[in-house]
């Protein structure tokens, strides 16, 4: 039943029990450990991820493991008691191992969470560009954007109220994707130190973005179908640390896939209002659903404007113009100074060409037909998984979004099977991404924004195959 | 002799030491004091800042002033001894001030640090980017710009080779102007409540940075000749309190305008190594060299990493697409975490545009005809000003930038010379906006990146009537 790393990790623990490492001394390298081991590195990192939850060994960024000292009295710990205690992210390097993999010449990557360009329409807005070039060639000589800010505000104001998100005009910053939106709220919400409630699984990049902060990560469990408990929630909030604010993507959550009920969105918020906590809604998906209506965000039932909605046409519409936005409710105005001593400004160009294109009106077009395609390529993926691996993997369609969340049998460990996917030159996101803590070895992550072809079904059937064999070899 | 916002804050000095306002209470707004003193709201804000200065209030962000506790034992305040002492910046509304007026429709604009966008080759590098956009639609399909961001780093390699300055390639990380790259350097190099040194007079913008930080200012004498002064730094760094870290602006300063002389940077670099000081340096004008060559940055002779150069083509070549970088020497690797944290990349599409446009070799011919007209420009407003301004006004041609430091005689409040001037639908940047202290009401900043026309000469004359007036009436 118990793992590869476990092991690793109880071997690891009776030497330090017998003295072999004094607290504070360092300890072998994860490459030194994988290969005392024979296995491969991420084992050997989820080995020490799993002595560094129970406080035998402590990470220092960039400097490897060193050990601990003797464990204290449990009681001292109660956070411990709880399904989901603080934790320090220490994840510096995931994002970056990740994005190594996009450089590289794998030939069917399904690690990331884009669309492949070709789904974007990149020739209808090339030639949009060029006619507000054409234009208005002196957009590149402005330096500040106010113009074409005030512009665009108008035009998704008018947007977000399809969505039935009513926001005051002047409540919309731009930001730089949105995870500078969600980085200046949590630098503006918190101080180094504090504990922020977040989604399990969840985003690496939040990890990460929370660690460069000095944050400690909640993990507050987040299934497919139910979306974040708001039990669990509660519970943490009663009963755990002080939490300084949540961070939750709403629609299509990354990597679960799953869509909040708009029931559970007001009791988010009643819930937020009782405990003075504020929410970060990462949005970044919502333009990406396959039903008929798009998902209304949680911060269109938010009165007191303790909710910081984010949102990006980063996934929906155009990767490379970075813009992003916000709506800040009673923060508003801090994240505004906040965002201008940080980087200023956006780019006068993009978010000119951006708000060219929503007033055409074209952009609902646009937009449909990439979540037609999307779509489809989805009930491709999921077929092909539910064909092809061990029984008893589980997976829900989701509802929108970019990513499936696939949960093999327990034993699994997708951090050896990335390992041999890579060696048949495909990629995925392995389950070890999405936790500080060592809860999802046995999940992968698929992203469905490829265009569907021989090649892909080819590579989901290898997956299958390779996880069989896992399986039936431990 | 005395200005007066000085008159005032005796008066409220007064008032306070007769107890009319206990320690902590609220004290009047700053548009109530204007009004009871018949001043516009610029010197009874002048007036705040002496008295905070002198301790004797407490700024408190967007809720006003308070009284502070009754003066304390000056010798238990040793810092107050020093050229310079350490102030917390209270500059929330000063950049917002000033944008706003970019806002208006004033008439002849002299407050920003821009150069007009028709000297810019806005036209070309509209086609440019059409041709790139022709070639290649699928870059705004992209989502990561790994091969754009490659392709640009070798380019600016080379580019900075030309000015001795040599870099490994890999050192080199993109961000959103300037402003992205010192925010991100001073979040890794302090901690909020951190002493770091600047110029004065001061970028306000920096000034704004550091309050969003929580770090105070040590303020180190610059002048247009000589620039940041090497002795007051040394001074500061042997009698003041701890510093963290310089910015320093070595080329062609804002406001000054001043060029640390190649010896200085030298002497800077041996004095930083001696007391363990980090540079953050500011090269965002140094494109903009009126003479034979470019200036070489300090960065150039950092043997040690201790130097992190930030530089933009912000002002130089296209602001609208806001591409910074910047080398971070030894703490290289820790900024790039913090901007993949951040803001993670920059928009593919604007990386590949300025990477097209710098390897046809255009770059060199469209920069050397924006300086020569930034140059005649300076000229031209130089010239104006000698004409027009009071017997005393002294300025130093600057050798490259957008900027022109009047320092008028001592007296002149150039706070209410801009009420004056806002009347006749003309503005600049008054001198109080440049440090945290009341150091230089008396001076003006003018920016020269304004087509010289009939205009300006006009906007130029009245500034000087005006100054004259002022001077003549006090
Ligand atoms: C949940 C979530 N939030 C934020 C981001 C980053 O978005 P952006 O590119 O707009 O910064 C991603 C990217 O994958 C994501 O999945
Ligand atoms: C000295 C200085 N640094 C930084 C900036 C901001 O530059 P960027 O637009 O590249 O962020 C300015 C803008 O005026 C400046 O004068």
């Amino acid at each position: 039943m118990s793992a590869r790393y476990q092991d690793i990790a109880r071997q690891l623990e009776r030497r330090l029990d017998a003295g072999e490492f004094p607290p504070g001394s360092r300890l072998p390298s994860v490459r030194r450990l994988a290969s005392e081991h024979g296995v491969n590195s991420l084992t050997a990192l989820a080995a020490y991820r799993w002595l560094e939850q129970r406080q035998r060994v402590l990470a220092r960024s960039r400097a490897g493991f060193y050990a601990a000292l003797p464990p204290a009295d449990p009681l001292a710990h109660p956070a411990q008691a709880l399904p989901s205690p603080a934790t320090l992210v220490e994840v510096d390097s995931r994002m970056s191992q990740l994005l190594a993999l996009s450089g590289s010449d794998i030939a069917v990557q399904l690690h990331m969470a884009e669309a492949h360009h070709s789904l974007y329409p990149s020739q209808e807005l090339a030639r949009r560009l060029q006619q507000t070039l054409a234009q208005r060639p002196e957009l590149i000589g402005a330096y500040l954007p106010a113009a074409q800010e005030a512009r665009l505000r108008r035009l998704l104001q008018s947007l977000a109220a399809d969505w039935r998100l009513d926001l005051p005009e002047e409540e919309i910053l731009f930001c730089n994707g949105i995870t500078e939106g969600i980085s200046l709220a949590l630098r503006h919400l918190t101080r180094p130190g504090d504990t922020v409630a977040v989604e399990t699984p969840v985003y690496f990049g939040l990890l990460q973005t929370l660690a460069s902060l000095g944050l400690k990560a909640l993990e507050i469990p987040c299934t497919p179908d139910a979306g974040l408990s708001l039990e669990a929630l509660e519970f943490a909030l009663q009963y755990g640390p002080p939490v300084r604010c949540l961070v939750t993507v709403t629609n299509f959550q990354n990597p679960s896939g799953a869509l909040m009920p708009d029931d559970n969105k007001k009791r988010l918020l009643a819930l937020a209002r009782r405990h003075g906590l504020s929410i970060i809604e990462d949005d970044v998906f919502g333009e990406l659903y396959f039903g008929n209506q798009r998902p209304t965000p949680l911060k269109a039932w938010d009165r007191d404007g303790d909710v910081v909605y984010c949102a990006s046409f980063t996934k929906s519409l155009a990767p490379s113009f970075r813009l992003g936005w916000l709506s800040g409710g009673r923060h508003h105005e801090a994240l505004a100074r906040l965002r201008a001593s940080s980087s200023l400004v956006s780019p006068a160009l993009l978010l000119g060409a951006l708000a060219d294109l929503l007033a055409s009106g074209d952009y609902a077009r646009m937009s449909q037909k990439l979540r037609q395609q999307l779509a489809q390529q989805m009930e491709r993926v999921a077929d092909a998984v539910l064909a092809a691996f061990p029984r008893g993997t589980r997976l829900r369609r989701p509802q929108g979004g970019l990513l499936l969340w696939v949960e093999c049998p327990e034993g699994l460990d997708s951090g050896r099977l990335l390992e041999a996917a890579l060696a048949q030159s495909i990629s995925f996101a392995p389950g070890m991404l999405f936790s500080a803590q060592p809860r999802f070895q046995h999940c992968l992550r698929l992203n469905f924004g490829q265009p569907w072809n021989a090649a892909q079904a080819d590579a989901i059937a290898a997956l299958g195959r390779l996880a069989t064999e896992q399986l039936r070899r431990t």
